[in-house]
Parts: C-alpha cells; structure tokens; sequence
C-alpha cells in the first residue's frame, strides 16, 4: 500500500527542473502564444479521432460529480484551449447521447507545465466561455502531478518529444557517444542517436509510470506525439531533424565568424527527440499498466501554416529561445534566426511543405484496473 | 438538479476582475511577499486553534483517496505556504492518531487568487518539502471556482476585508452617500459606512454561496477576517481604519500641493471594510448552509512585526500600489508613502502597536449536509 505523500518537487526534481527552459511566455512577437501554429494543427487532425473514441469510450454511467481532464505540457495554454474545448464538448455530449443528461458532472482542467512556464499568460488567457474550472499545476510532467486515482482523461501534444535532460554522453568528450560539431543526430554517429532512444525510452516511462498512478481504473489518455518516418533513410531528409541540423550549421557560421568558440557548439545538443512509431510502440508494450486503444499515423497540418522562411524561423524561435540564449547569450538571437531564415528560403527543397515529412503519432490509453495482479 | 456548468468567467465576472488589481506580485523591495508579516502573523495567533479543531472535527473514516485544501485569496504565497503546511500535518496526524495510518489520502491544494495575481511567483516560491500537490485556481472568489462538493477543507486569511467594488454611491456626488475628501469611512458620513456594510455583506454572503457549494456535506472552513471592536466609538481610533484615514489626509496633501486635482481624490476611495464581530456573525447567521462550530475574537500579532513608520509605509504599500497606481499614476507613489511614513513617525500614538485596536476574528465553519431540505 502507497501511503507517502510523493513530492513532486524535492531537491532533486527541482534543481532538475530548474535546469530546464520552457516555451517563450507572454504574448509578444517571439512568443509560443503567437508561433505555435505548428504545433497547434495537430489538434484539427486528431479532432475526429478524440471525439469518435471519447464517444465509444467514456463511461458516463455512476460518474463521480467531477470529471477531472489535464493537459501535460500546455505552455501558455492556445493550443491547449483548443483541445480541451474539444474534449470537454465531445465529453459533455456522450452524457447527453447516453440518456445522463441530467448526470453531467463539473468539468475541471489542470493545466501543467514545468514551474517556470508562464502561467500567467496561461490564466489571462483563458476563454471566458469554456466549460469547465481550470487549475494550473507546475511540475516536470516527468514525475508526479497529481492525487492518485484522481484523473479521467489525460492528454500531452506535442511534448513527449522533449527530453528531461541531454544525454550526458553527447557532450562528453571522452565518450563514443561525443557529438562534435552538431546539435542533433542527423548525419551523426549512431552512438549520438542511441544515447538520445535511451533517454527518450527513460523519460516516456517515467511519463507513463506517474500517469499511471494518477489515473483512475479505466481512464482514458490520449497522446499526440511528434515523430519522423525513420531515423536513417533517405525519407528523413526533410523532417524536423533536418530542421535541427540547419539550426546547428548556423551556430557553426556563427562559430567560424568568431562569435563564440566551436567549444560552444561541440557542449551544445538539443533535448529533443522525435520518435518513430516502432520505437515508440516498443515503449508502450513495455508497460504494465495501459491497454492501447488505438494508435494512428498521421500528417501534421501545421506545417502549412508556415509558408515563409520567416515563419519558420520565427516558430523555431518561439521553442528554442531560451535554451539557446542560456548557452550562447541573448546577444546572438536575432543574428541566428535572421540567418536560419536566410538558409531555408535559399533551400526550395527544405522551404516546401510538401516535402516535409514528419509525422505524428496518435494513441489512446486506457488505465489498466488497479487490482490485475 | 444542478446541471449547468458554472462559468467562473463569464463576460460580466470577467471584467469585474480586471478592474480590480492585487497585491504587488515578484519578489522585489515594494512585494507583498516581502512586506506581508502584518497579515502572516493571523496564522501563528490561529494555528493552535486550527490544529485543535481539525483533531476534534475532521472525519478520516471512508475517506476518498484524495483531501482537498483550498486557500481561498493566497496572493504569491507567502502566508499561504505557513497555513497549507500546518493545516496538512494537522490532517495527517489526525489519520494517525485514529488508527488510519494506512488511510492517509494524498492531499490536494488549491491556490487561488484573481486571474491578474502573480501566479508565477507563487509557483516558483512552494517549499519544496510540502506534503501536498500543489495547483492554482485564478478567478474571483465572489464566484464559483471549484466543482461541486469537491473541497474538504476551505481555508481564506486576510481576504474577505476585500469588497468586491467600492460602493457606488460613495464617489456619486449626486448621492447621500458622496464621500467629498475621504478615501474611507473613518469619520465620514453615516451613509458613507452603510454603503460599505451593505456591499460587505453582499460580498461575503457571494463568498459564503459559492464555498458551500464547492465544499463536501461536512465539509470545514476556517476564516481570518479582519476587524475592528467598533466603528464609531473611542476605541476605533487606532485600527486599520485610523491607517485609511492618515493615508487619505496624504492624498489631500498632495492634492493642495497641485500634484493632482482634490476631485481625484473625492472619486477614489478604498474598496476595504474591516468588519466588526456583530456585523460578521450576523451574516454567518443568514445563512442557511453552515453550522458556526467555533469563533474567536483574536490580536493580530503581525502588527507588532512593524516596529518603524517606513515597515508601516511599507506593508501598506504593497497592498495598496495598484490600486493608487491606476487611479493617481505611478509618479506620486513614492512621494505618497514618504509623506506617509512621516506622518506616522511624528505620531507616537499611531506609532505605538499596543495602541493598534484593531483585531480578526476566527470563526470554523461545517457544511450542512446536502439534503436537508
């Protein structure tokens, strides 16, 4: 029997967390609030998808008087606003379908994101017609969030992607596993993309490990994660980690130029790790605790809505802002971008929507009983 | 039965919220989280009183796996953290000492405070050894803001001497009611302390409606208000409403200085009302939902944490900054409390605690049940 009050922010869990950067707050040009349309179309895709299983597979019969819904990894909330309507809507609706309408319960929302989000903008934000109490819970998604048993339907978008810290070997210069030169592992040595699937695998556990715990029996999670086709053939070429790599021979241009030592370059990598969809139903398999429902392939529609060079450098910007300015300075930023914009709208290829062609996966989880051993 | 969902926000709540301000947020010199040991101290007068009631009157039998605190009015905080941090080990050693050990339910908090107070602070500000999870609830507390009968334990401090708006009538000066060169009631009109009692109680009894929803039949609630013995006799002429009083004849000075025009200062006046026990228990009276268990008269130690005119100065200008801010303009702040602290310090009589009369009264409130119609 579980009886400790896990704390989500002890010592450890904090200076971890504290290390961490977060999507640019405020509602400003270089915000997340205003460049995040690429990651805000997963959302229009996945809609029929979460409101087709909602309807099949919420059970609205004996609900308790509150329906509990969070949102890992919501940032300043625009996107998440938009996927809550949906699920509180398509929620609502299954009630009423099932003849409980006079059983629907409070709607409440938790909206998480690590502690130094602007949750802020999150509150001022929120749409004065919605359906349901929002909350604000700050903490590493990577650990607990939450009373046990006290969730309904857990949804992340576009967050597993994020690592809880680099892999240490990447930026050591006495392992196999040393990145020179890069920010990522496109074009890398395989030991660079081995250490980030073992980080990946690590904090993807760890996510579904404390959702498991704080999920009722039954409940529902739905996930919409960012992935690649493959990680080493020639489909990869245009994707998000082709992105990446430009990103990172700009900082070398910016090296070469003398505005900081390649040293700079060599220590940096980025915590991001799009997966592929055997990779990450690998991980899913592993665990104990969740059925998988339903796991679905899809397009992200969000990238048409970057048609300029300038969108994509502003969109890049609005994520990668404050870890980049943590480790070269703010001094470099607007240089940067000016020449990632530079770079792309000089490559057609990489330009084209079309040829982009990373992908998302979608899968729902349903919370195994408590009492299967 | 029940079944629309609540909208904590509508339109019309919505804009009630962002006229108003908060106390000052961060962690800077002028933060209410540094000049905040007047209103702290309320809980080291109240804790053994608190403790006392929770090991006589919280149930821990058939408990559901999550206890849900609410601190109802938290600014960044500060204060909220001593009495969540008593209020939970209390809880706790209550499921020990009846045999519950076994029993003990994660226990949930939820921070609120207006939609425009520094949640990020609060959030970056947590002990990190907290036996709780933590959450913030943004809104009105004159409104709905949790699900129905989700709260086992409701909890505000220094809070409901807040009046939702200043009274109408006192800035009309077609009005009985017209309070010409005051900000407050200390020695106005009879008509000006009736339009505060009449908006005092509307705004607790929104306050009191909106709890007993929120709260489980049995439900706790402990409440600090603040207060003064009287309104009109001697012994008010050293209370909080003396400090109003001092503040506005500063005001007045600086409008004969020509700082600004004296019709700046009949418009404005301060949305606060200490009660006094007569008027507060009254209230509690008329309504139908709770059971008054217990009410205490107490002193306010946190005055004595003031001992100099500029700690005074201080503490009320953290409180006060926005409100003055957005009515005078931020140039006349510092000069304000300049002139204010000097006017203190040349009064030995205001100077001196012990002849601080003003007091807060405790009272422990029990949901009724929920059928007894």
């Amino acid at each position: 029997m579980e009886n400790r009050v896990v704390d989500p922010n002890s010592s450890e869990e904090r200076g971890l967390m504290l290390r961490q950067y977060v999507m640019n707050g405020g509602q400003g040009p270089n915000s997340y609030a205003r460049n995040s349309s690429y990651q805000g179309g997963a959302i229009d895709v996945a809609k029929l998808i979460i409101e087709e299983e909602i309807s099949k597979r919420v059970d609205v019969k004996h609900h308790s008087s509150t329906f509990t819904i969070a949102d890992f990894g919501c940032s300043t909330g625009h996107n998440s606003f938009a996927a809550m309507k949906i699920i509180t809507e398509a929620i609502k609706r299954k009630f009423e379908t099932d003849g409980q309408i006079f059983q629907i319960p409070d709607f409440q929302v938790f909206f998480n994101d690590k502690v130094a989000n602007d949750f802020n903008t999150l509150f001022s934000s929120l749409p004065p017609e919605r359906l349901y109490y929002a909350t604000g819970v700050p903490g590493s998604f990577h650990g607990r969030l939450l009373p046990k048993a006290s969730v309904h339907f857990a949804y992340s978008s576009f967050t597993l992607n994020w690592l809880s810290e680099v892999p240490k070997e990447v930026a050591d210069n006495t392992s196999p596993a040393w990145n020179k030169g890069k920010i990522h592992y496109f074009g890398a040595k395989k030991e660079v993309l081995e250490a980030y699937s073992n980080q990946y695998a690590k904090d993807v556990e760890a996510f579904l490990n404390s959702r498991a715990e704080e999920l009722v029996a039954g409940g529902l999670m739905a996930l919409l994660v960012p992935a690649v086709p493959a990680f080493w053939n020639h489909d990869t070429a245009y994707t998000s980690i082709t992105e990446f790599d430009t990103l990172g021979s700009c900082l070398l241009d910016l090296a070469e130029e003398g505005r900081f030592s390649k040293d700079k370059v060599d220590s940096f990598n980025l915590p991001l790790h799009p997966t592929v969809p055997q990779e990450f139903k690998a991980i899913l398999e592993r665990s104990k605790n969740y059925t998988l429902e339903r796991m679905e392939i899809l397009d992200n529609p969000g990238k048409r809505t970057l048609p300029g060079p300038k969108d994509r450098a502003s969109c890049l910007r609005a994520v990668f802002d404050q870890l980049l300015t943590n480790h070269f300075g703010s001094e470099i930023i607007d240089e940067l971008f000016h020449q990632y914009a530079k770079k792309i709208a000089a490559s057609p290829l990489l330009l084209d929507p079309d040829n982009e062609k990373s992908i998302m996966i979608f899968v729902l989880l349903k919370r195994k009983p408590y009492d299967n051993k």
